[in-house]
């Protein structure tokens, strides 16, 4: 059962504004970490500690694991369930995750523990990064090019999204990701201190909820599109992704490689195509 | 010698407003992998990779092995430079550092390579993850508290530091840190897609120009204060601390754990304080 875990935390805070001040309350995001441990057999390791805001933890360690190509589909994990040290007090109790697998052995991670560094004895590159990577998405990805997006329906995502950033509202701290389907309407959006943390919540709600691969969907995150990012998306199956501010150039290199519509800066009535212009209409 | 990179790609993009398009020629920031290789004596390892900005990559590097303990000033150094695999094409040729140091064997970076996870069997929290971190900076720090920042020192901040984001004018798409001295003066400001690495570009800057421990300095940030952020602010020595968002629950725990002022919101003649208004006349 997952813990509802507190998300943001009250405090006093002196407001200041030309020379006046005075003390409010005031909220800031929760920020603790999460350490997620695997176990196959008699096999167990710290797979990932990660800075997370409390909240969707099953969701953003299923997402993890599935961006990380750790797993493929749910049959693949028994349970998951919070180590819960009863000498430690409420707020630090739930800050570790195991995740059982139905399997016999740990899967092969020193791709990940390394990330793409194994390979390269001396100097990595971008593009040998997003060769190297790939290399863990096994199925064939070869989606039929079958819908577009109306001007219209993009300017309403910005809103939508807004409207339920709930606790960026309160504490002004934190990124956002939310599925929308193609006409438009949101899904479901997740929030987190980090902006890879939050994708990796939408994605695992959306391998819970069977909406995998996500071919038939719109994602949009707050901030950035950063390399990290994009590598999620192209391992959800996404084709269409949106940011409220820039992309860097790695993450623009996943989008052209794998054909996903890459639109930048959306809020407002505007935004920039950075690829993939033909899936709007 | 450090290599001039590319810090920004240019590109055709296409930009829409309302009903309206155009193809434009625009930048990104560029983003590219940095992998961090030590050597001492005959032993070498890689000891980081991280997505970073071309660009003050020998400060990046230094900044970040400061922060994390693994020098303590520039004589534990022999040399910094790059690994240059001359097959590589010339964008991909700059990504890889080689530190060599000036002792024997390589310290023990176990516990950087797990962070503060080795001493947890099961379970971690913020609290523990601050103490253990602690550890690692050995020196007494108790410093004298000896002076106070006026109100309008503060409000010049966010000027000088958006005048200078040089790259972010251009892009859009990245963080920066900056070193103010107490008078307001800007003396560096570092832009990086990663706010940690303008962190530890500034620190590493720092480092270089003599100027540590930053007790007599401020230090302000593009976006929001993390954990992460505030144990480099630490590491560097420094009481005041400035972001131009919010902070999370762990950083203000730094913080106060280490009377550090600690500023949100700092814009348009507006800020809080989080903790250590005594710093502020």
């Amino acid at each position: 059962m997952e813990h509802r875990a507190k998300s943001k935390v009250a405090l006093p805070v002196w407001e200041f504004s030309g020379r006046d001040k005075k003390n409010q309350t005031d909220y800031v995001v929760a920020e603790e970490p999460l350490e997620i441990r695997l176990r196959a057999g008699n096999e167990e390791k710290i797979l990932a500690l990660t800075m997370r805001t409390p909240g969707a933890d099953f969701d953003l360690t299923l997402g993890f694991l599935f961006c990380e190509g750790i797993i493929s589909d749910l049959s693949t994990v028994r349970s998951i369930s919070y180590c819960i040290r009863k000498d430690l007090g409420e707020e630090q109790r739930y800050n570790s995750l195991l995740v059982i697998l139905n399997q016999s052995q740990l899967p092969e991670i020193g791709m990940f523990e390394r990330h793409f560094m194994t390979s390269s004895a001396c100097g990595v590159c971008g593009r040998v990064a997003v060769d190297l990577w790939v290399a863990k998405k096994k199925e064939n990805r070869s989606f039929p090019f079958n819908w577009k997006i109306p001007l219209d329906i993009l300017y309403k995502l910005p809103e939508e999204f807004q409207a339920k950033q709930r606790l960026f509202k309160i504490t002004g701290g934190l990124h956002a990701a939310a599925i929308f389907d193609l006409k438009g309407n949101l899904i479901e959006i997740k929030e987190d201190v980090g902006r890879h943390n939050a994708m990796d919540k939408i994605v695992g709600y959306a391998l819970r909820e069977g909406l995998l691969p996500l071919d038939q969907h719109i994602v949009m995150v707050s901030g950035r599109a950063s390399y990290e990012l994009l590598q999620k998306a192209y391992m959800a199956g996404l084709r269409f992704f949106c940011s409220v501010s820039a992309p860097s150039s790695l993450a623009l290199l996943v989008a052209q490689k794998f054909s996903i519509t890459l639109v930048g800066f959306l809020r407002q009535k505007r935004f920039n195509v950075y690829h993939g212009i033909e899936r709007i209409a």
